[in-house]
C-alpha cells in the first residue's frame, strides 16, 4: 500500500487534566485528535493529528441522513512501572473493517491505523490516567461526508480517533448488576447489521433500556429477533454463563457483536483447560437450569467493564437471582487476570498487549 | 405551548439557480436553512432561518456514534398559476414525532414546525422549480448533539430543514422498474426501528442494493426479517399490487414505514369506490398468483417518484414480468391524479394541499 506521511499539528493551548478517580465516562477529551480523509479517486489520504476541536460538515452530509458510519472502542492502560499498553488493538481494526464492509465503507489499512494510533497516544501519554481501574478510552470512527441526499454509499469519508480518560467502571470493586431480559424490542436480526459496530444499533435500544431502567435494571439482555427466545447479548457486552460446572456463551450467529473481550475470555479459559461451548442458548432453557439450581455464574464481557457479574436476570416477571447477588469465583478470576494483563501486573503469556513507546 | 420568535438572517450572497430540467437529486441546496435547538431545561428554542452553510459539531457529538436521529422527506410544487403547494405536510410532522418517539428524541410542536417551514419556503420561493415534474425537496431532520460517548439519549438536539430543487424523477414519463426480491439481507424486524424514518435503516440496505444493482435491478423489495416470506417495502417506497382486479398492499406491521403516498393512494382509491386490502402478503403466494396470470399491476409509492410502476420482480431466480413491462392503467391514473393535485391541475377534493403565501 501507499505510504502516508502523518502530519502533526500540536495543540499549543493544552487543557487541564481531570481528577483521575472520578472521571465520568466519555465526556472529557484529550488535546489532540486524529483525522484521515477518503475520496474515491485518492483512497484514504492526508492523515493528521490536530488539536481536538469541532468539525465542520455540510448539513446535507450523509452521516446526518442515512447513518453510514462505523466505530470501535478500546483502551490504553498505564502500568505500575510507567509503560502504556494497548489490549489486542489489531483485533479492533480488524473488526472496524468488518463493520465497514457491512456498511459499504472502504476499508482502512489496519497496520497504518495501529501505527498512527500509537503515535497519537504517545503524544497524549500524560492523558493516560494512573489510578487503579482507570484508562484512556479510544474511539476510532468513520463517518460518511458527501453532501448528497440520494440514498447510497458516500464517495467521501472521515476516519477519526478521539481519546477520553475514564475513571474506574466499578469504583468500589466488581459489583453484580441487575439485567432485564427484553422480549418486546429487538436489537438485531439475521441479515441485519447486528454483527457490525454501527451507530444505528445503539440508539435503537434506548427505548428498551429506558423502560428497563425504570424498573431498576441496569441494562437489557437482548433476545433474537425471530423467535424472541435465543439469548444474544447485553447493551455493550457479550454474555457468559456457568451452568452446572460448564461455561457457555451464545454463538456468533451474525446478529451479535464479536466482542474482543469475549474472544479473550474463551482463549484464556481454554489456556486454563476450561472449555467454552459457543451455542444457541434459549432463555426458557436457561430458566429451567436456573430452577434446577444449576446456574452458577452469569457475567457480561466488554471493553468498558471487562467483566460485569450479573446478579439478577428479570424475564417475563420471573426473577433469576444468580449466585445470591454475589461475584462468582470464575468471574473474579477472569476479571483479575485480564485487568492484570492489561495493566502489566499479570504476565502476558498470550501476547495480547502492545506497548506504546 | 410557548411561542417562539423566528429569527431570520438573510443570505446576502445568493447562489445561481441550476437549470431546471436536469437537476440531480439532493445535491443542490437553496440559500437558507432552518435550525432550532433543544436543551433539556429549555425545550426546543431559538428557531432561526440562516444562510445555508456548514454546521460545526464536537467530534464526540452523539449523532456520529450512536445514530440517534430522525428525518422526513416531502416536496413543494409550483402550480401553473404561480402558487406553491405543499402535499399533506402535517402528516410528515406527525410521522417525524412518531419516529422521534421510537428514537427517544423529544417531540417538536407540529404546528410550529409547519408554520416555520412555510416561512422558509416563502423566502426560497424562487428556488421552487417550475418545469413539469420538478419540485423543491424538503428535508427536515433532527440530530443528537451532546459531546458524550456514554450510550444513551442526548440532552441536546438540532432540528434542521434544508431544501433542494429536484428534477423530474421520470424525465421521459413514467418508466417501469426492475426490482430484486431480497431474501438474504434484512431491513427491519418487529420490535426494531423499521416504522421510524431513522438513518440506520437506510445504510443497512446498501449491500443488498449494490448486489441487486449488479444484476440489473433498480432496487430491492424487502421481505420480513422473521420468515423472509412476507412482503414489506422497497428501498424508499411502499408497494401495491393489483391482483385479479383487487388492490392489495402490505399492512402496517411495525416494521415498514407508514408512507404518506401510501395513505393517500388508499384514500384516493376509496374515494373512487375501489377498496384496498391491507394484509400480510407472502411472496410465494404472489408468485402463485403470478403463475396463474392474475398479477395485473405492481407499483411502488413514495414522495420521490409518487408512483413507480414495477415491470419485473426477481425472486430466487424466478422472473415475474408484470403487465408486459408496461405501465398499468391504474398506476397511470393514480400518478396523474396525485401529481395533478400536487401541482394544482386536478381539483383537490380531499383537501390535501397547503398553499404557501
Ligand atoms: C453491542 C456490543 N456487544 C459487545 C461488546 C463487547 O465487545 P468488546 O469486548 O470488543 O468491547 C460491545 C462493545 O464494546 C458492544 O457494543
Ligand atoms: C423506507 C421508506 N418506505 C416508504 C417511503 C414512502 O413514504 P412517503 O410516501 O411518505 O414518501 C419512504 C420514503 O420516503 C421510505 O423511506
Amino acid at each position: 500500500m501507499t505510504t502516508y506521511q502523518l502530519e502533526v499539528i500540536e495543540n499549543t493551548a493544552k487543557k487541564d487534566k481531570p481528577a483521575q478517580d472520578q472521571i465520568p465516562f466519555g465526556q472529557t477529551f484529550t488535546d489532540h485528535m486524529y483525522i484521515m480523509e477518503y475520496q474515491t479517486d485518492k483512497g484514504w489520504h492526508e492523515p493528521k493529528i490536530v488539536p481536538y476541536g469541532p468539525i465542520s460538515l455540510d448539513p446535507a452530509a450523509m452521516i446526518f441522513h442515512y447513518g453510514q458510519t462505523v466505530f470501535e472502542g478500546m483502551k490504553a492502560y498505564h502500568t505500575e512501572d510507567g509503560r502504556v499498553l494497548l489490549f489486542r488493538p489489531e483485533k479492533n481494526f480488524e473488526r472496524l473493517n468488518l463493520s465497514s464492509e457491512r456498511l459499504s465503507i472502504p476499508p482502512i489499512d489496519e497496520d497504518l491505523a495501529l501505527e498512527h494510533l500509537k503515535q497519537l497516544i504517545k503524544l497524549e501519554k500524560d492523558w493516560v490516567p494512573k489510578t487503579p481501574g482507570t484508562s484512556l478510552y479510544i474511539r476510532p470512527y468513520i463517518i460518511s461526508t458527501d453532501a448528497n441526499l440520494a440514498v447510497g454509499p458516500s464517495s467521501t469519508y472521515k476516519y477519526m480517533v478521539i481519546l477520553s480518560p475514564v475513571g474506574s467502571y466499578f469504583p468500589g470493586g466488581l459489583q453484580p448488576v441487575v439485567i432485564h431480559v427484553e422480549d418486546k424490542f429487538t436489537r438485531a436480526v439475521k441479515g441485519g447489521t447486528g454483527m457490525a459496530k454501527t451507530a444505528g444499533n445503539y440508539s435503537s435500544g434506548y427505548q428498551a433500556q429506558a423502560n428497563a431502567k425504570k424498573e431498576g435494571n441496569a441494562d437489557v439482555l437482548w433476545l433474537d429477533g425471530v423467535e424472541k427466545r435465543y439469548i444474544e447479548e447485553v447493551g455493550s457486552m457479550n454474555i457468559f454463563f456457568k451452568i452446572d460446572g460448564e461455561v457457555f456463551t451464545p454463538e456468533l450467529n451474525g446478529s451479535i457483536l464479536k466482542g474482543i473481550t469475549r474472544m479473550s475470555i474463551i482463549e484464556l479459559l481454554n489456556s486454563w483447560g476450561i472449555p467454552v461451548t459457543e451455542k444457541r442458548m434459549a432463555i426458557d432453557e436457561l430458566y429451567e437450569a436456573y430452577q434446577a439450581g444449576k446456574v452458577e455464574e452469569v457475567f457480561g464481557t466488554g471493553t468498558a467493564a471487562v467483566i460485569s457479574p450479573v446478579g439478577e436476570l428479570n424475564w417475563q416477571g420471573q426473577k433469576m437471582i444468580i449466585n445470591n447477588h454475589e461475584i462468582g469465583e470464575l468471574s473474579q478470576k477472569l476479571y483479575d487476570t485480564i485487568t492484570g494483563i492489561q495493566t502489566g501486573k499479570v504476565e502476558d503469556t498470550l501476547d495480547w498487549t502492545v506497548e506504546i513507546n
